[in-house]
């Protein structure tokens, strides 16, 4: 049976492999770093995953839910770090059962590259670093970084899963009406650490993802197995708070202290860690097509990079892994006609889930702080409990699988049907469901 | 003193040539085409230039003014060619001293290279392709495409003026947060060509951009001195009548004979032209920021190519070299500074007549046919006559140096206000202007 090369043996390239090994499929993957497994890779830029329906969806297709889920704390809310040191516990979810997931990008990483390996179709070439692709021939030059060796893939069919900073993309850029944006966010990250307890154990809640809101600007932390917390500052690059305006540790002491203080006791290594790690840049990637012919097509951040707010990147990259792998079972051997039905089955979706991942950032690091905000939160889990149709826009984002355009689409109509059932009225008791319910009707129409 | 590379002998990079070297700089302009002024280059796929206001402006302050007005034709107003074959002559302005110029991309490129070389300070080298350029040096790699040889361009200070699909800009792209996007639109355009009358002359009226707008896509006609028209076909890539959906000469005839026929009687090459001319795309580009330190400035479509339909593209490129040299005298010898100023001052209005180009994409093609928008347009013009205070958005773009930010901002606010003075009237007369200035002065605040 044919063979399929992947580029880039990150998350979503490898759950594709996988997927792609399960059907028959000789598969090769090429990752530019070397093998995690055997290698420390360099740190301090990981954001901490968020996995959640559609994520855990895809895997469960690959047979490998239960064993990542091995590897995941539930965080069913958010935990808000007021400025007053007072903490607010948020529940994402009407429903108890419903939570998201803090997982390690490193170890679920090890995890389905062993897992991909095991299967004896799939081999990982690694330290090979994608230069570039002929879209007249489909080859893609590699080059092996630790021998020198440049070489050439036979351009049948490529997957280029290799990232927001795809070189794949980059010389797709060229070819005749290819669509494509990077818009970089004025805002920056910094990862910061929390250790676990002295003698073990969690120094915060265990189950949340904690916030400290703090309107231009917010830090968050989400739980490690070994009872860390990884602690990502989100912060403006320049201006009178950013990474510019502070640059010695007494600057950066007195703005821990003033602004995050109950995190400041928790985090011994702030000053080490804040001048250590690099700063990281947020983009949002557009493009279209997303696939040439029956030679490559993008997936995962290589054609839908999204800054993380929503914590749905991993998860809209291996809904693209799901839906590739159901184009291929309905299109058997036709590669342009599967690659051609994918890309238009996900574009719409990813152009959704990339708004809402910048219109939250606003929600995280400032509305969760508003009164009005905290109600109509309420007000909204109060209609998921007593009617069926309503259904809260980040109930449909993380804990079903709804298309996100779709998800997009009601969430607009939600706002103004929140609008009406809350215009005078300040608590939940006094909503009138069956005037909410006629509400409800009329606006989804 | 000091030398600038220039990439790119163009239009704009033509121009800026003659600015730097009437300042006393030393200039070198690297073209990647050969010396059009000695080799015949391949046609068939420029769209006739329409010089307005700001052109002009910028090849006054260079001292060029009357030279090119040589070459210049004037049109005072649009030349609508309904399907029914009558004509209807829209004017532009309701001042007959305002007109665009029909001016031959080549003619006037030959004009300024022809120039800039009698400066004695600066010099051209053509057939040097740039290959893209080192970001922390500032040096360009360049191609002597008639040698093979290549050679590097000294980093000091570069002006990249090398159009739409800039090979700096390609290398920019990997420098930190640089904001990016191509957008094409689903629509080409075909150059096409009616000829000069037999014993001369021309065939239409000479001294009117004339149209046949026909809803989904539209010709144009450009006049040329020696006679002849340059014709422009706009139409969409796909779909069912498109470039794609025509692929015979019978096909062809018979879609020009049924929406163009007082056009097929006047265009003996037509279906030669049509299968020889290459099929263009049309392009929006957007990025920032255009300068990087000291060393470069993009400028032009490099920086902002636009779409052709308010033929504001070579204008809006004059008026960059134009905000550069201001920037130059205004901050002696600190380039950091001048670029950085220089693009401040250049991107939102380069924003604003992006959009506004693809906006009268659907006038021209659409709305000219309407008899609604002929009356706003007689209401604009009324309006024009009897106050000081109000302008329409095409007298700003094409005959003010009002920003096109302002003449964007300006063009919004006029929708409500003919809106609200033409409610429930049919004629220009109703028109009470007491009530009218009163409109104007609270809509614009």
């Amino acid at each position: 049976m044919k063979h399929i090369n992947i580029i880039g043996g990150g998350l979503a390239g490898s759950l594709m492999a996988v997927l792609l090994a399960q059907k028959g499929y000789q598969v090769r993957v090429y990752e530019r770093r070397p093998d995690m497994r055997k290698v420390q890779l360099d740190g301090g830029r990981s954001i901490n995953l968020a996995l959640s329906v559609r994520g855990i969806h895809a895997l469960e297709e690959a047979g490998l839910k239960e064993e990542v889920m091995e590897l995941a704390i539930p965080m069913p809310g958010r935990m808000i770090h007021h400025r007053d040191g007072s903490l607010e516990f948020q529940p994402y979810s009407n429903d108890p059962s419903n939570y998201i997931n803090s997982v390690s990008r490193a170890e679920l990483n090890k995890r389905l590259m062993t897992r991909s390996e095991n299967l004896a179709k799939v081999d990982y070439f690694f330290n090979c670093r994608c230069l570039g692709m002929d879209f007249e021939t489909g080859e893609a030059e590699m080059l092996n970084t630790e021998t020198g060796e440049k070489f050439k893939l036979d351009g049948e069919t490529t997957i280029a899963a290799d990232g927001a900073f795809s070189a794949v993309r980059y010389d797709m850029q060229k070819t005749e009406r290819f669509n494509f944006s990077q818009d970089f966010l004025t805002h920056g990250y910094k990862e910061l650490e929390i250790p676990s307890a002295k003698g073990g154990g969690f120094q915060m809640e265990k189950n949340a993802l904690h916030i400290w809101p703090r309107d231009e600007y917010m830090m968050i932390a989400l739980p490690n197995l070994d009872g860390s917390f990884t602690c990502t500052l989100f912060f403006p690059f320049d201006g009178e708070d950013s990474f510019n305006s502070m640059q010695t540790k007494d600057q950066v002491k007195a703005f821990f202290d003033k602004q995050f203080p109950d995190a400041v006791a928790m985090m011994p290594t702030l000053l080490d860690d804040y001048f250590e790690n690099p700063t990281g840049s947020l983009v949002t990637v557009r493009c279209f097509p997303w696939a040439y012919q029956d030679k490559v097509a993008l997936m995962g951040d290589a054609c839908h990079a999204v800054v993380p707010f929503f914590g749905q990147g991993m998860n809209a990259a291996f809904e693209d892994c799901s839906e590739l792998s159901k184009c291929i079972d309905e299109n058997k051997g036709d590669w342009a006609k599967i690659f051609d039905q994918y890309q238009h089955a996900r574009k719409a979706n990813s152009d959704a889930i990339a708004d809402m991942a910048i219109e939250n950032y606003t929600e995280m690091r400032d509305h969760v702080n508003d009164a009005e905000f905290v109600f109509q939160k309420q007000v909204e889990h109060h209609l998921e409990n007593h009617t069926d149709s309503y259904k809260s826009r980040y109930e449909m984002v993380s804990f079903s699988r709804i298309p996100y355009a779709e998800a997009y689409r009601r969430g607009k109509l939600n706002k103004e049907i929140l609008k009406k059932i809350t215009a005078g009225i300040e608590k939940v008791e006094e909503i009138d469901m069956a005037k909410a319910e006629k509400i409800i009707k009329e606006v989804m129409g």
